[in-house]
């Protein structure tokens, strides 16, 4: 799949009326070493259906997000084409190739953005495709949020005390417990105005030491004064890290397929007794 | 069940051989309000089994594991007291009332353990009674880690990046975003040596606004000179909060008892033909 020009606003703008795109960045470039070298845990099945497979669709569904870009490595481009051709995604622009860290694969995102002329005040939605089981209304919170604030992310409270730890000889020690209930767990999507996204990465190319794991990151850091919203995530949007979260996400797709299976029948009954 | 005396080392010391009693507090007074208010969660059955027992059940397996003081409240009091009673536990010295909040109840064991002449180098791990499968190899590292240090925790390494946040008007908004190989979920148990923890909470009780979530914290926020080492957790340590943990709760517990059950055949095997 070739690249394809972005939605840009200028037709809308021309009839003094202006919906900004609304533009997910799926970031499906990383090697997932930890799961199986030879097996990208992107790629892996689950219910059926490889797990960036789910995290396409259900920004796909989303009636308000206007464009996708996947973001690739060498090994997984090719089966991530088939799936998105066979899937019928119809909003994918763009498979383009990231980069070693994850920042990296951020910044070719906004890149290509940028290239394709998005203006500044685009929702760019930044999400892990190892997250494939993020609701409609986590899309749409992000969505909202950016009318209000310039960056927002997807988090939920940490049912865990949080630990800052400290190197302590062989092994970690606890520098800081902050309280509970200012320590949230990040999850994607991550929201960004677009021009607030791009400036934040450009400060932070600058310097070489800085390999967030984070997009909020970036912002927080090189933008200080930049507030960024708290969207209420849930712990089914859980992050497919290794082998051992494979049971819970089977169980999570399963439920999540029943009810879909549910609200076909629903439907159904409902039409024919209409 | 009345309090009975908790085993004091005079005997050994008097022998010139000094192995500090290993002194196990299982938390099971809280409200669990967020999970059904008629229902106490530490009361509710995993695989047949309430979860305060599967957690009582790990200590007394543990042979290092000299004492087990278990902390109630006036609504599960008889109902723990009958689960002890049935399931034969044999290292139960007390079954004490706690306070309102978690630190109350560590508080309250603290003095019952100060009360019976338990010596400073003790062993002290505290366990939340709703982490019901804490492995052997946790609480054998929380006994090794008390030779080097004076205070330890199970945790375990965040896979999410934690933000920590203030308020920003009516929602959160992110702060400040540690580093995220410096960010752990801590879990329990969290293991000191009695004089230690003792004094760090004789000195958080003057402080009438310090409500710790961890007992971790009393140690870092009121012995900052004392290191606390961090003990290898994992997911599966997990915390029953809500109703939404209980699949997955259920679904560990199925793959203990199998292996369990997987083990006795072993075993059963190996015998037969030895």
């Amino acid at each position: 799949m070739e690249q394809q020009n972005v939605t840009t606003t200028d037709g809308e703008q021309a009839q003094g009326r202006h919906d900004a795109p609304v533009v997910a960045v799926v970031l499906a470039a990383g090697s997932g070493l930890r799961f199986d070298p030879d097996n990208p845990k992107q790629l892996v099945a689950i219910d059926g259906r490889p797990i960036v497979g789910w995290s396409i669709d259900a920004f796909e569904r989303n009636a308000r997000v206007s464009d996708i870009i996947v973001v690739v490595n060498a090994q997984v481009r090719a089966a991530i084409e088939q799936l998105i051709r066979d899937g019928g995604a119809t909003k994918v622009r763009a498979v383009i190739d990231g980069g070693a860290e994850r920042a990296d694969s951020t910044a070719a995102a906004l890149e290509t953005l940028s290239a394709a002329g998005v203006p500044g005040d685009a929702k760019i939605l930044i999400h892990d495709s190892v997250r494939p089981f993020v609701t409609q209304s986590q899309i749409d919170g992000c969505i909202d949020a950016l009318e209000e604030f310039d960056a927002a992310t997807v988090a939920c409270p940490s049912t865990d005390t949080i630990l800052l730890t400290e190197d302590l000889g062989d092994r970690q020690g606890v520098k800081s417990v902050p309280e509970r209930r200012h320590s949230y767990r990040a999850q994607t999507p991550q929201a960004f105005r677009f021009a607030t996204i791009h400036e934040a990465y450009a400060l932070a190319s600058d310097d070489p030491d800085f390999r967030p794991t984070d997009d909020t990151r970036v912002v927080v850091d090189y933008l200080p004064d930049t507030p960024v919203a708290i969207v209420g995530g849930s712990p089914l949007n859980m992050k497919v890290t290794t082998r051992d979260d494979m049971p819970f996400a089977t169980l999570i797709a399963g439920e999540i397929t029943k009810a879909a299976a549910k609200q076909q029948v629903h439907t159904m009954f409902q039409q024919a007794l209409s």
